[in-house]
């Protein structure tokens, strides 16, 4: 199946220097992918000059005169941004164009256009952020969005509580409370919280890895006699690299909307970027809507 | 100054077999300090003779008949085991014979007790926790407690954002919020967050540091090459290990009591449960209690 993913150019911290140049990345390494960059039309043809880029049969330019400011709050750029580049892309999602979007931007304004415009799958009510985490054996889902269910009254772990039962009751494979250690041990293939401690999971884990590669090359760094053993240890050490590194595990999934939403890190770079592209795509082909729809009639059928 | 440190003996997944070593290995290596063991004096006294330490002059044992457990619901502990190696620590450090005490046991039943025994400090209503985490300057000191505050009616974000608007207000140096990744980066040398938000950060530092070191060690194993590299490179991996060493950072204060409380982590081991005992040391030296006294006798002023 001929995917077409539709990128949120102007999102981000570096907008259309990393979404286009990674967008060709993406093209240059996969079939079956076609492109459209939304965002200002101008921006986006240099940039495509730049990479010699503006003859590529498999991308469309599809113009969006606004840009959704990283730090706006969700409701101006749902109500006042009627022409911005993630509006747009979004748009073409909703309207089959495109059978996903892409975008590094706001995250607050993205989900509350995605919502607004796409709509949710049947029987939910709110959707999920979903990202993806590396695991002694495999990977972990980390699916956030508990808080959304909404617990104006009640305290974190009487959230937590009310959640576990939920889940106990629902017909789910639920394996039960798990903690922080657990994502990276893979002790379960999804681990679900609330947005707020979700969030402090993935900046602490980022933030505790750039740590041990800045103390790690340190130590190697220490003298001529580490610095010798670290040349030795160079491919060893960059295979290690490679397998941790974050960017290839860029891009969350907006989950339980009726079109494919993915959200890259706002300072990704042009291979992290890429990577959530490939999440886009792996996620059309893969038809996770359908799963998804499937999946809820049973556990409605299950209920009643 | 001399030093009197009361263990709780029993506490911890390890019981005795930790602790007492522990003990010893720490009055093997620092002077001016005495060790009350407290627990079941038989368990204690085989532990002591295993280790050829029962003469140890600087070492008392002080007998406890009954056990907090790991999962005893704090209310019970503190209401029904009066006689309790953990209520007996405590309380020897509410009659002064104990400069601090160190438990590995229950950390709702330490908490529980150290508030009943000791109380809190003037104008403290209730105590935090504190453990302190390696950053790539110096360390970050990550203070958990706010939901102790008593937030049953706001959500999460509601109460971190008041909490920083009485921080704004109270005359400290008050840096700002912070993100996940800013405790390793030592952004700030303290951090204040919720207990469950801290204890997720926590967990999932660890699971990801194991889970790195695993990776590290899998690809050094990988084949004859790896290995030989692995050989060479050993000495700077083992000085890199020793200075991520989580056990090296166990020992979290409870913050605000008329007295010195070290919780150690349950599931430590021999070298981890004495930085406990060394944190318990440090603390009572430094005359921590003083120090949270004036500094809030100051805030106070400040405010009136």
């Amino acid at each position: 199946m001929d995917v077409t993913v539709a990128i949120d150019c102007m999102g981000g911290d570096h907008g259309p220097h990393v979404t286009v140049p990674a967008a060709l990345d993406y093209l240059r390494r996969n079939g079956n992918v076609n492109i459209i960059l939304v965002g200002q039309q101008e921006v986006i043809a240099a940039e495509l000059r730049k990479f010699k880029a503006d003859g590529e049969p498999r991308l469309a330019v599809q113009h969006a005169s606004e840009v959704v400011s990283m730090d706006e709050p969700p409701a101006i750029a749902l109500r006042s941004k009627k022409d911005s580049s993630m509006r747009v892309a979004v748009n073409l999602v909703k309207d089959g164009t495109a059978h996903a979007c892409v975008s590094a931007g706001n995250t607050g304004a993205l989900m509350a256009i995605s919502r607004f415009v796409l709509k949710t799958l049947p029987d939910i009510e709110r959707p999920a952020i979903c990202s993806v985490l590396p695991a002694l054996q495999g990977h972990t889902y980390v699916l956030d969005g508990l808080l959304n269910i909404g617990a104006e009254d009640i305290k974190g772990n009487e959230v937590v509580k009310g959640a576990a039962e939920l889940l106990r009751a629902s017909g789910l494979n639920f394996y039960g409370n798990v903690e922080g250690d657990d994502i990276f041990k893979g002790t379960t293939d999804v681990v679900v919280c609330d947005g707020f401690v979700g969030n402090v999971a993935l900046k602490t884990s980022e933030g505790l890895a750039k740590m041990l590669s800045t103390y790690l090359r340190d130590e190697f760094n220490r003298n001529v006699l580490t610095r010798l053993a670290g040349a030795v240890a160079l491919p060893v050490l960059n295979a290690f690299k490679r397998r941790i590194d974050p960017r290839l595990y860029n891009g969350a999934s907006l989950l339980g909307l009726r079109g494919i939403v993915v959200k890259s890190h706002g300072a990704a770079d042009r291979l992290s970027f890429r990577v959530a592209i490939a999440r886009a795509v792996e996620e059309a082909r893969g038809g996770v809507l359908n799963h998804i729809t499937e999946q809820m009639s049973v556990l409605q059928e299950g209920a009643a």
